[in-house]
């Protein structure tokens, strides 16, 4: 599934940038439920709450997709 | 905004494809009005929905947002 996909390559940079699940969330302006749901692949994202976060992590959707399983 | 980045992407690979909304949308699986709603970037789209359309266009999220200007 595309949403368990995503939700391990944002769990993968989270960690490489040492954030904590909360960390990303306030800087993503986001709940930490949401994002662990995200994480987990139970969450549908859109591409707006994508955008967040992969601003949140200091990256681009071309970098995030690149290295992305698929 | 993403959306219209987005948008614009399934637009032209689209056009290259010499695919008509319509033909996206049967193949996609969703709704006309709903593909016009995304290329127009008025509709916030999930990546589950996001990968239908990737996917009947012949293509993969890598090389979807590789050439998307962000």
């Amino acid at each position: 599934m595309i949403t368990n996909k995503v939700g391990k390559r944002i769990k993968e940079l989270r960690q490489e940038k040492m954030l904590s699940q909360e960390k990303l969330a306030l800087k993503a302006n986001l709940d930490r439920t949401y994002v662990a749901g995200v994480e987990n692949g139970k969450r549908n994202i859109s591409i707006i709450n994508l955008e967040k976060i992969i601003h949140a992590l200091d990256t681009n959707f071309r970098d995030f997709f690149s290295k992305m399983g698929e």
